[in-house]
This record gives structure tokens, sequence and C-alpha cells, in this order.
């Protein structure tokens, strides 16, 4: 799968073809937003091969570098995101997508979770640190990812 | 500028301390996302200083890679972005910020636009990687930012 190359400074930032830099390891970050709410559900990293998958399937499709293969989001869980709008940024070395979620737990996270964002600061000014949930679980992990 | 430890797997993913992870380089990905209308901003990275400068500041402090140093954003522009929320993912090695993003232009990218994020592919089929604009300018880099 190939991309388009990188040419100048003044097309890579204000012009119209989509020539997305992938770092020295072959990955480009990734943001994934609801497209209904705008929620940011993840942000994961994806290689060639992998956005390549995503234009082609419309199934969101990121590399797992923990796991070193290409990871079809929901091929497990049944929780797919199908993809509706791509952006890319000023010097196009991330990728936006918009998707609309699926299946029964319509969870992101694989910790149950509709977005993996479901912590946050409980006061920026205390020096503990303390986190606080703002969401609730939507599904028992044990339940959905079968134990290999 | 110390953060708490990374600990263990459940503490990080379930818990409820901060445990920021910070790459080999000292850096942690963040995602830039105004809070009243969800749109994302920009993404950067932030090190463990500008993490606690914004903290402190409450002004989104990022780090720049190209420049080699602590990056207060809209020092220079004046569009500063203040911070209301902070939030971590599940395994805490991305940051996202819900910011107020203020001055006159109301602009995140050095380009103009409110949003680094203002192309997105014209047609997810198209063989020719099309991009479209989804945003106006706001204001002319050139006015604001002064050759030095």
């Amino acid at each position: 799968m190939s991309f388009p190359a990188r040419t100048t400074l003044p097309e890579i930032e204000l012009g119209k073809t989509l020539q997305p830099k992938f770092g020295p390891d072959g990955l480009i970050p990734c943001i994934t937003q609801d497209i209904s709410t705008g929620q940011v559900l993840m942000f994961a990293f994806m290689n060639a091969e992998s956005l390549g998958h995503t234009l082609k399937t419309k199934k969101a499709t990121y590399w797992s570098r923990s796991r070193n293969k290409l990871w079809v989001k929901g091929e497990e869980s049944g929780n797919v995101q199908w993809v509706k709008e791509l952006y890319t940024d000023c010097d196009q070395d991330v990728v936006l997508i918009k998707v609309e979620q699926t299946g029964s737990a319509n969870a992101s996270c694989h910790n149950g979770y509709k977005s993996c964002f479901y912590r946050k600061l409980a006061d920026l000014d205390s020096a503990d640190y303390a986190l606080e949930y703002t969401a609730e679980r939507l599904f028992d992990p044990a339940t959905v990812y079968k134990k290999k």
C-alpha cells in the first residue's frame, strides 16, 4: 500500500493531496472520534498497510505495537468502528478519523468503556494527581475477550 | 517536575492516580479538544516539564520537537488555550486536554485555522487521495507571526 509521496512544505500544509508522514518506525498517530458526539474514543497508530485497509474496508484498522500485527478494531469484540471521514493535520503527520461505532456494547476500550478516556484529574490544582471516573462501564471484559 | 511512578497494570488501567507514561524520548502524546464544541484542535507532545507547566499555569504547554523547547501555546500569537480538564487513557500513555481557546483570532493552527485538522479526504474511495477544506481561514499567518 502506498500513498502520495511527501512533496514541498506549502503543498503538504496547504495543498489538496493526502501526503501522510509515517515516522521512522513506519507509524502515524491516529485520533478516533465519534462522528455523532465528537467524543474522542481512542488513540492508536496506523502504518501504511492499516491506513490502506481502513480506506478499503471502512473499518478502522490500526497497527498493534504490542502484538506487532494489523489490528482490525472489533475483530474480536464485535465493536467495529465504521469510518465516515478522515482528516489530516497541517503538517500531515497525524490522522483523525470520525467513526460510527457499532457492536452490542458500543465500547471502544478493552476495559469496557465507550472511550478509552474514562478518567480525568479530579482537581487540576491538587498535588496528589487523583483521577475520577467520568463514565460507566458498558461490559465486563472477561465475558467479551476469551482467554486464549 | 515529577509525577507518580508507574505501578501495576491494574492500578494504571483502573486506578485513581495519574501515572503518565512518557516514552523513551520523554514525551507523551497530547490531544487538545475545544471544551465547548468537542472539536479536536491539535495534536502535540508534552514532556514532564510541559505537563507540569500546563497544570501550574492552566495554559496548554507543549514540547516543541522542532525547536527543542517548551512551547507555551499562544505565547507568540496570543491564542492561549486555557485548560479546563485533563484526561488520560486506559494505559495512561496519552493525555487529552479540554480547553477554552482565547485570543483575537481564536485559532489553534499556525496556518490560521481554528483547528489543525482543516482538511479531510474528499472521497474515502477515491484513488487520488484528494483533500477538501472543511474550514475558513481566520487570520493571515504573515500578519501574526513576525519574521525573526
